[in-house]
């Protein structure tokens, strides 16, 4: 891949110059002057209000938008894989066959599912600031927790709806308290099969001509009644033609484009290897396990799907921060702060050491990695039922502490949807339990040396399999009313729990803190104070008209449909039907369902599937829906191309493509294929 | 790993600096000044002699050494885990249970090994330069594989019994032809259990304290009777003592010592990560295979120590290749190569693009590599069956040319190693076959995509896990007789064949042999045109003082029986059998054999199992004699410690270690627990 140094530097450094489709931006600072200029578009506050109200986050990774005004919500098919898979039996396997609601008391509740719709922005920086002034190190990191605690408490109180969350733009540029609707009852009303939306499977994932249906459509419920969602999308089914301006509003997770030089080296060198070798080793290991049956296949595929997906991803990220001329214009881009920040003593005592610091915080890290990741991160303990046992065990001892002073993701305002996580119904298989367990303690011991103290504090005597034996069988984990007991008894129900894997975790969760502590300490408040100090220099040359990196909450992309070159050839906008039944062979995944065939006389094969666009967009983008000008939607993100990749760390407006789902193809297949009328009544189809 | 830059620079800059135990030596080419001024040590010609005959290598990638005059030969258990592998079934599970042949009509015949003994070395340097003179490109790769052809032809003549290699030294500053003896009838005569050899398994590799019984012994055949072997090692058994100066005489590999610093960015960028992702990928493949049965355990068994090994090893690689400070140690190195160089306008015409040439190389390669790895290198095509159809297909093709402009692994001097391999009659196991197959054609497709036309033409309309199906129930290549057939009946009898398997190879090896032509003409020939350009560099400034990169033949290295100092912790170069049994926790891979419990009355807990010595060593070691003035067995080369794993691209004499099996852990194991007195008695013990 090759950037485009030229936009990316204007982006960051020219205020004046527009720049194609570049940005992720707050529904509170939309870069109106280019809209006005580009397209002659000045969205109106009724528009930025419908867009804002109308999208949702599915707080587990995902984006959406209500599409009725009683609660129904798209999303991608891959968004609720997890939620499917948990609904599926070898018997029912909605996975394999799809699912469809024929009435509202047919709708399955994903027994883990978290809707937030955002209701309010409220800046919160001066607060947060004052809060941090002259602290470093623990005393930083505690007085930032303890703050943003407060503030978050304040705005939720006691109330299981709403929720509150203090947003770092900026790496602390800014802070903002967003508030959300909280829908924890959401429930299943429509998925394809796996091979509709998952046609091409692996082989195609971020690759494009493209023929998908990676679409989905759940319903929020409140009270025992589906949600009354008065703003809401209609759809377009005629979609948008090429070049035309249309919008994304969804959730990206996180992008690195304000890193450090230092920062980058790190993943470069270190991270995103160690990352892939992970994936890459439990990929072999998934795969296979899934051949063994009909059962393994189905608890095992999601986590495949996403193995596989990260994998890519990150070798994508990889392979872009190999590119030595990236480096050469991160390198020139940092330059040109230090050289503003060098050229006045006062901003030098202000600014001048946020560089070093950081790299510092970079070294610290190196010799932190693997305890960090293993122990604290879990890569050496993988599974749900261990997930739940530390969940159980450090609940039990940080709700004994005041909100403010506890690990952020135990405070009072983050308990309702940690309730929900470790007290989930989903079911748990123990044979797949285990395999992640052994497998998992084995390369703690093999990164950490049979002699670690953790290591045979760990082990004792055991092998890695018998001990992920004993553990998995001995456990009561897998009774939801034993988790209860323990989440409601708190402190001293596990005390006297004499479960072995609530045990295990007592076991090793000291040294799991003490890593944890030493990270946030040495590393984590470094980088949080100094990439403030650094958000401040871009903010005194630039103002708000750069867009802060992704922080996972909501922001509007700007676009239009438009294909790309590559090497030499012309890769068109838009995929119709025809191709996916031409791209079918019959074997997995380039395998169409049955349905599709049963349905074919009546199917338009100039339909249009999949198409591109312009946006800036990564991952947790995925069920962002795509509007036009008028707020209808038109379709439905899912994908990127593979340039897409380096999204992380810059946006190339020549090569980097947002792949989507047209809205007519879910409008079409939901009619002739999926016979779903009442549902298309509703959507007002 | 920090690396010691004086000592290196010393080594190959600054002839009159004697440099601590650096260097793999050829044997006529010994550091004899420095083993007079350092150890007031002079081998003799006699000495010389005897130790290189009483070497021998491993063809597979060992070595080992006689020891006796009928044939025996000590190695390493690993060295041999395939052959016993491919002796044992789940009845006679020769790994699990080890072996005893109690008279030479019990030794068992290894399906597939080759021993080679060196007898003569002639240097026909100028013959291989004077072919190549003027040349480059495909014209450089033609001329000198013609040449080298002809020169081993010449020396081998029709005899069976003789092998010989023209070898590459310092690049091509030097071309030796290297003549063996060749057995091809080696047959097993004692192994221990797997649990004794390995124990500490993956763990404790490449770590010391180390507890292994890394031992095995093999013996020669000749015409249906044990080899008449006059030269060989006698064992002692006191081993040697601290500090004692001891050689390794052995075959390391491949080390990338002289390679310039674009050839290493490469491998540090992108060849060692690809390796790694594959190994770690296929890593939890097979380990989950082993998980299924006892069957499955036994086939994947020596894979799964392979890959195991081999990633931990290059994973140690790329560690060294990240440290910074060894770059800025390589670009210096480089740096006074081409400033002498520039210093002179008749070396500037001579050598003085030789850098970039090669750095154009590696930019070529990097365009190649997925195609090259995949296609040519079979990373897209796994398994035993594959590769006898490809070695079928080729060799029917290749030996209807000259010789001379063959491949050069289907030339005839070759050919009896080959048609060893081909029609070894080692047991190949269906399932396990299709697992190979159908997991390296789904990276094929992913990696070169599956719009990929090579991609197309393997796969057609079947997925990866059918066309495995399909492939290996119906090849007839598992039959001997079958194959027999096809390699005796060359280009017509394959021409003729309808085997799928066969079908198959064709259907691709156009594409492969073409990315492999274009590999050699485009990268190789630029890198051994100009490696050979820099070697003269080399040799003008320093003669042979220099030791060449090892090349898989045989080499001495001297060192001293010595610990190290980790964090200022003291390491001692001993370890007894007290500490096994302490590290016994009865849970694989930390599990003795019950063998060595029954016995333990009679063991001296004293005894030493392992040692350390400064000897730079390499893959390809292992099996290798240590040995004392006296040219006596005091030891047996079985791996390096965790720093020795940057020996491929440095030596560091303060870390970089060999672990070795004592000689009187050997005598006293076969006498107290293996119970071989006749061996014994044969050994001269």
């Amino acid at each position: 891949m090759r950037i485009t140094a030229y936009f990316y530097l204007a982006a960051f450094l020219l205020p004046s110059v527009a720049v194609g489709a570049e940005g992720m931006w707050t529904l509170d600072n939309l870069p109106r002057a280019a809209l006005q200029s580009d397209f002659g578009f000045q969205p109106d506050a009724a528009w930025v209000e419908k867009v804002q109200k109308s999208s949702v986050r599915l707080a587990g990774g995902c984006s959406g938008s209500f599409a009725s005004p009683d609660g129904l919500v798209l999303t991608n098919h891959h968004c609720i894989w997890r939620c499917v898979e948990q609904l599926s039996t070898t018997e029912h396997n909605y996975m394999r066959d799809g699912f469809l609601a024929r009435a509202h008391g047919d709708e399955l509740q994903c027994p883990n599912t978290e809707l937030n719709q955002l209701t309010a922005i409220t800046d919160v920086t001066e607060r947060v600031w004052a809060a941090t002034e002259g602290q470093s190190g623990e005393a930083f990191v505690a007085a930032q927790r303890a703050e943003m605690s407060r503030i978050e408490q304040a705005c939720a109180g006691d109330d299981p709806t709403v929720r509150c969350d203090v947003v770092t733009l900026y790496h602390g540029g800014l802070y903002h308290l967003y508030r959300y609707q909280r829908y924890d009852d959401v429930r299943l009303v429509w998925a394809p099969e796996l091979k509709a939306s998952l046609f091409g499977g692996d082989p195609d994932n971020f690759n494009f001509p493209r023929y998908s249906l990676d679409a989905s459509v759940l319903r929020a419920w409140r009270d025992g009644k589906p949600a009354a969602t008065p703003d809401h999308f209609s759809w377009n089914k005629a979609g948008a033609v090429e070049d035309e301006l249309v919008f994304v509003t969804g959730h990206p997770g996180s992008t690195q484009r304000l890193l450090t030089v230092t920062q980058l080296e790190l993943r470069r060198d270190l991270t995103l290897v160690d990352q892939l070798l992970y994936l890459a080793e439990l990929r072999g290991l998934l795969n296979h396990y899934a051949t063994l049956g009909d059962a393994q296949k189905l608890h095992s595929q999601y986590d495949i799907l996403m193995v596989e997906n990260s994998y890519k991803a990150i070798r994508g990220r990889l392979q872009a921060l190999k590119d030595p001329a990236v480096f050469e214009f991160k390198r020139a881009e940092e330059r040109m702060l230090r050289d503003w920040v060098a050229a006045d003593p006062a901003r030098i005592a202000e600014f001048g050491s946020a560089w070093d610091e950081i790299a510092q915080a970079q070294d610290a890290y190196r010799a932190l990695h693997r305890r960090y990741t293993l122990i604290e991160q879990s890569r050496g303990f993988r599974g749900r039922l261990y997930s739940i046992a530390r969940g159980l065990v450090r609940a039990a001892d940080e709700r004994q502490k005041p909100s403010e002073e506890r690990l952020r993701e135990y405070r009072d305002t983050a308990l309702q949807s940690l309730a929900q996580n470790l007290l989930s119904p989903a079911p748990i298989h123990a044979d797949y339990e285990r395999l992640h367990l052994a497998w998992s303690l084995t390369k703690l011991r093999e990164e950490l040396g049979a002699d670690d103290p953790l290591v045979r504090a760990a082990l004792g005597n055991d092998s890695p399999a018998d001990l992920a034996r004993t553990l998995v069988e001995g456990t009561k984990l897998f009774d939801l009313d034993y988790r209860r007991a323990l989440w409601e008894g708190g402190a001293e129900a596990v005390a006297a729990s004499d479960d072995p894997l609530i045990a295990f975790v007592r076991r090793i969760d000291g040294e799991a803190r003490a890593v944890r502590a030493q990270y946030e300490n040495e590393v984590g408040a470094a980088e949080r104070a100094n990439q403030q100090r650094i958000a401040r220099v871009l903010f005194e040359l630039k103002g708000t008209d750069a867009y802060p990196d992704a922080t996972f909450t909501l922001r509007l992309s700007y676009g239009q449909v438009r294909g790309w070159e590559e090497h030499d050839r012309k890769i068109g906008p838009f995929t119709v039907l025809a191709g996916a039944f031409e791209r079918h062979t019959g074997a997995d995944p380039f395998a169409l369902p049955d349905s599709w065939f049963a349905a074919r006389p009546q199917l338009d094969m100039d339909q249009p599937v999949n198409f591109v666009t312009t946006h800036d967009i990564i991952g947790g983008n995925s069920g962002s829906p795509v509007i036009n000008r008028d707020a209808e939607v038109v379709g439905l993100v899912f994908d990127g191309n593979i340039h897409s990749l380096g999204g992380d760390y810059w946006y190339d407006q020549r090569l980097n493509r947002a792949v989507s789902v047209h809205s007519g193809l879910i409008i079409h297949a939901l009619r002739h294929i999926y016979d779903a009328g009442e549902l298309l009544r509703e959507l007002g189809q």
